[in-house]
């Protein structure tokens, strides 16, 4: 009998939970009985055409692996940023891929990434269906920005915000030291979608206020309330803490930056500075000690403080993924649905592919506050659940003990 | 029979640690017999002539809060950077100070600080002495810059310092993902001594060879080997990631800092720190994907992270402050031992505060490479009993709980 093999790999930006949902992929494979081998493609689509495979059915075996895996940050995989063509373009890199899948007994490819890699699962099903390969192309969801559509929230989003309302906490308590009117501008990522910057307003608590002030992309940033709204919040109280998306723009979309003229892969312009930039606007405009802190990529690999509930959706999700392609799905993503907030339920669902790729889920208007400088308490509740549940990584001579990864040798 | 009452005050910048050495003097207040209330000043030394103090010894009996305080961020008293005069030259503080002490019949006065607040207890041991006040007054060290002479290490720095290290394990995983040449720079505090950025070395594991270079203000910073220390690391792998203290200079002492070129939305010229400076470098000079991350103040505030040897040691030092100050002691500071490396174990011990007030540590130059760009294991070996051990703090609602501070309200 021919062997049903699978490959998965992940691509995009890191997350603390992308590895969960590999292990959740690889626990999946295990469980059910439709596959032999699970491959592991390297640095995403690119290891199918550069024959860059491990075997993840028998790394699983190793003692400990799996439970390392599944709280490890980044890529275990490695990543990639490489958008397919189209087919009909350029249908070369499709003829090498699926001789490929076809030479390996690839039944199934589960792809965990984000907006971008949904766009290669939508392709690869595309063709599939075009050249009527029997596979299930999965898309397995994972992004800090939380701005995939459909799905209820994204893995790896309930972490990151965790660790940004936990950072936002021990920053209020680390900016209230001095009795003199101070301001910190925290920079938080979200080109987009304001998701990640909003959860800093989780950090408010029965004696902390903190974040003051919440600048978001899905609304219009205008410097002359900034300053008048930093003003009258020094009126209230001595010190400030504001939390700034990387992507806050004017009314004419312009970033509130400095942009770098260089453009990745996909086009995105290459954002560092609006925390930056808003401390020369309080220095110069207002006088007071002011300091930005951007905290970069620590939000999205500081897998020391992970959400519990984010983490096991994340693995969930990965195993899900399975399910769907043992039922002969393809051409879909996993979806997680919300079914009750309060006691926090959920369902795991998936969706069509074309639906998701390339759309974006920004923050409803109406979840932010009229003067667009704060969220409501519609989304608190939101985000709340999402960062509930610790887990306790494993440490060894003072450090975390993360999944020794094969690309860091 | 007259009160014997005792005031305990922090000063400088936050720790992680601060608290713990706090929890401490009040823990050796409540076991001695020597002193009736603990007083806490609030704002450093300010609070004696603002008369802003709070009763420590009631809160202390709170439940709870002791091990609540042990493990909170920065200063729950709240600081202050007050630097007296001379008593010859300006009497009137000092009298203003005593008749205080005098009026609350306070007979011990305790600092928890760093460099700064030595010389305040420097300054206050030597007038008590002058007017003939019976009064002991102790310096309780922390900094997580490490920089105090004759005590082998501060409290604060092994938190800091695994909260560094951890940090930097997760960015090497985290910059590993894509297989393109790649350069991470990542920004430590310190402006003068480089024991944080050091630190960094201890995210070396059996997979992980990153910090793959270390650049500390103990040696003259030069661009050009700089560059030819990039262009030499790369040819070995693909991802760098790079330590670098806030501090660094060239051999004629100005800091390497960069002001950017491309000047924001609104015009204003970028002045950045070393981090950015070293982007800018690679950027220019060698092309490779680059990135700088800043650390900034989550360094010194992240109590979600804490090293149990740092945070036990840091409580002790308070304790052993109040043992100072009922032997008549005064004038002097809180030192730690190192009595042996293996197994690790420390004396608490105290010395003249006029050997350490206004001197400071730097890293031996024998502990750092020839080249100038990495440790040598003689600093791997002082750092590493200094970040073992974790404290796990409480969460609650998905968040740390952590003590309720006055002034933030």
């Amino acid at each position: 009998m021919t062997k049903r093999n699978c490959i998965v790999a992940q691509s995009g930006g890191p997350t603390t939970a992308i590895n969960a949902s590999l292990a959740g992929v690889i626990a999946g494979v295990l469980e059910s009985n439709c596959f032999d081998t699970c491959y592991g493609s390297l640095n995403g689509i690119t290891g199918v055409w550069n024959n860059s495979f491990i075997n993840l059915t028998e790394k699983a075996s190793e003692a400990g692996f799996m439970d390392k895996l599944k709280l490890s940050p980044a890529m275990y995989l490695g990543s990639c940023r490489h958008k397919l063509p189209n087919y009909e373009a350029d249908p070369d890199i499709y003829k090498t891929i699926f001789s490929r899948f076809d030479e390996m007994n690839i039944k199934a490819f589960f792809y965990i990434g984000g907006n971008d890699s949904m766009d290669t699962v939508l392709k690869l099903s595309e063709y599939a269906k075009e050249i009527g390969y029997d596979i299930s192309i999965i898309g397995v969801p994972k992004t800090i920005d939380n701005d995939l559509c459909i799905t209820d929230h994204t893995p790896g989003f309930g972490s990151a915000a965790k660790y940004i309302a936990t950072s936002m906490l021990e920053i209020a308590h680390d900016t209230t030291i001095y009795p003199v009117k101070s301001v910190t501008i925290v920079e938080i990522m979200g080109r987009d979608a304001g998701w990640l910057t909003a959860s800093a307003a989780l950090a408010r608590n029965s004696y902390n206020t903190s974040p003051d002030l919440i600048y978001l992309p899905e609304t219009n940033f205008d410097e002359d309330q900034f300053i008048r709204d930093v003003k009258l919040k020094l009126e209230e109280k001595d010190n400030l803490v504001i939390a700034v998306s990387e992507g806050i723009h004017d009314k004419e979309g312009n970033y509130i930056t400095a942009t770098e003229a260089a453009a990745d892969t996909f086009g995105h312009a290459q954002l560092s500075g609006a925390g930056k930039a808003l401390e020369m606007m309080v220095s110069e405009k207002i006088g007071v000690k002011v300091r930005s802190v951007e905290v970069n990529i620590l939000q999205r690999c500081a897998a020391h403080l992970l959400s519990k509930t984010d983490i096991d959706e994340s693995f969930e999700q990965g195993r899900h993924g399975v399910k769907l392609a043992s039922q002969n799905i393809t051409g879909s993503m996993v979806c997680i649905e919300r079914v009750s907030n309060a006691p926090y339920t959920v369902a795991y669902t998936h969706a069509n592919i074309k639906n998701i790729a390339n759309e974006a889920k920004s923050i409803p208007r109406e979840w932010i506050n009229e003067a667009g400088n704060d969220v409501t308490k519609e989304l608190i509740d939101y985000i709340y659940p999402l960062i509930q549940g610790e887990y306790t990584v494993e440490y060894k001579k003072g450090l975390p003990v993360y999944a020794e990864v094969p690309h860091l040798r």
